[in-house]
């Protein structure tokens, strides 16, 4: 016999997430056989480049997955509510992006960083992805927490506008040019009369010239869902129900990398020495941190690469066993695509190559 | 007799603080009698309007304080540092918005609605007026502070350009006009290249479509000068030596407001629902906060008025006697020019109207 790969099905392949996928699975490609790119049947029939190869577009149904081995959905909440478990009982290991299965008792949620072991247990053949708010610190916090046992996270995101979708990117960019060259933004609303109030895309305000303290849902009691989401899944991947979690959500005019302030409180002293070295070697982490030589991560430097970025870190001057840390990760990449990619990738070795 | 008004002099009058304290003095005319504009000799001699007349700026000089019963200083650091003494020296009441004196054991720190008693004893005739970031969260957490007893403040800051000064300003609106119809902010550095690398005005990098986790000066183990400035500030104003105060300090693209996502643990559990009603009352801030309505501050619809705005106020969900809060403060008025006005109206009492 030859050596068989295993078959990989990437669900919304057309999407802006997919498009990343595409360009990540041309990076990594000895890892699959067959590689079936999947759409709406509206977006069914394009071709597009995958390995190098023009690769026909199918249409969603059942019997797409037959023969899938593993299946990349990368697609709305709703869709893959309902085609993920079609494709799972089809045989496929599902890796879903999209917040349809991450609460799931019975679905790990994997950073193949932080809880790689979490994969193999998957009762009903999904695996789900976190959230790239998640995903942009829980890599250099799971490090950190496996050397210092993690008690208390309390974060302040910085969230580029493409964690909003392309309306979101859109509203941006068009807004830009509403301000750019103007002396808007000292007056009261000044920018909103300038946008238009009903004219702020997917956001509650304009994200041009500010910044909006609102992500997400109404998720009671004054949360919002993007904050829910958080703490929920720190918990999940860092398997510790009882960590205390406190997020706030903003976004700022920043097209992608999504960053976090963040307080970590410890249940051990941290030496700063030691966590940089940590930092410094974990994978999937970048330290850089010399601030006062201007050394630190911003969005707009670690866009487009894969890493999470780490800086600013100290000790807080009043709890020896709290760090504090400004983080970047771009939302787009470890946020979504790459993740998926590499829960996949842990899950294709268990596959024989014979 | 006639009744007679304490007279005032303010140095600085042609800078952009000062500015704003014309407007200001306009507005409470009734309080001064004599007002006398002061600042360096190279812009003396202009006429400036306040209170409706025009008025001949004054050469900086020691003869200039005699007769002026309170003397404020909108000026840089080593100005204060040098005249401030000077002032009262002729027997002015001195308030200085500068970092000159505020960590002085025998200067006041002193923003009138929390700490109003603090400017009575004056050992040296000098009060001092808080840093514009200190000064965003201050008058709501010390509304709090007041009811539940403050232990814990964990702030990460979205401060506005116009902190760095009108170079921070120039740099934005030239960032704003290079990356405004572009596609920039999607690969690494892209943004930096446009900018080009030595032209990030006072930011360590750039602060278009970016968010700078830098402000101030390196104040050793990590911490910026800034962050130091919101922990020895909260603690003197509140009178709490022991306060835990842990601030990360971050420029984001806005002209004018800076904005605070605050974590603030209290001696004592924190009904949301007291907290809403404490700062719908408190003075000098603005509660608005319906977020599922779209109702929360942000520093673009509050930029250019008085009030402090807080907004996303809800308790921890895994402490009890904590709250999260996003709160909004333009850096311009109550941080700057408005404290030092309501601190000098307050020493104006002391002045016997015969």
């Amino acid at each position: 016999m030859t050596s068989r790969r295993p078959s990989l099905a990437v669900v919304g392949a057309t999407g802006a997430i997919g498009g990343v996928m595409l360009q990540i699975l041309s990076q990594h490609a000895d890892v699959w056989g067959e590689v079936r790119l999947i759409a709406s049947p509206r977006a069914a029939g394009r071709k597009l480049a995958v390995r190098g190869e023009e690769t026909e577009v199918l249409p969603l149904d059942e019997a797409v997955f037959d023969g899938v081995d593993v299946a990349l959905f990368l697609v709305p909440e709703d869709v893959s509510a309902r085609w993920g478990p079609v494709a799972a009982g089809r045989g496929a290991v599902v890796v879903d992006g999209s917040a349809a299965f991450r609460r799931d008792d019975d679905v790990p949620l994997v950073v193949p960083e932080v809880n790689p072991h979490a994969a193999r247990l998957r009762p009903r053949g999904i695996i789900a992805s976190p959230n790239c708010t998640t995903l942009s610190l829980i890599v250099a916090v799971g490090a950190l927490h496996a050397e210092f046992g993690l008690r208390e996270l309390i974060v302040s995101s910085y969230q580029a506008v493409s964690g909003a979708g392309r309306e979101g990117v859109a509203a941006l960019r068009e807004q830009l040019s509403l301000v750019a060259g103007t002396e808007l933004g000292t007056g009261p609303g000044d920018v909103r009369r300038a946008v238009g109030d009903g004219d702020t895309g997917p956001f509650a305000a304009p994200v041009a010239l500010n910044v909006v303290p609102w992500a997400g849902t109404d998720a009671g009691d004054g949360w919002s869902s993007e904050e829910l989401a958080i703490r929920d899944e720190c918990r999940k991947i860092l398997g510790l129900p009882g960590l205390k979690v406190s997020a706030t959500c903003v976004y700022v005019p920043v097209v992608a990398t999504h960053s976090m302030s963040v307080h970590a409180r410890f249940e051990n002293e941290v030496a700063v020495d030691r966590a940089h070295e940590i930092l410094a070697t974990a994978p999937g982490v970048v330290l850089f941190d010399s601030p006062a030589a201007g050394d630190f991560p911003t969005p707009s430097d670690v866009v487009g690469t894969d890493p999470t970025w780490v800086g600013r870190v100290r000790q807080s001057m009043d709890d020896p066993c709290a760090v504090e840390m400004f983080i970047c990760g771009d939302n787009l990449r470890k946020g979504a695509a790459l993740n998926v990619a590499q829960i996949a990738e842990s899950v294709a070795v268990e596959f024989p190559r014979d």
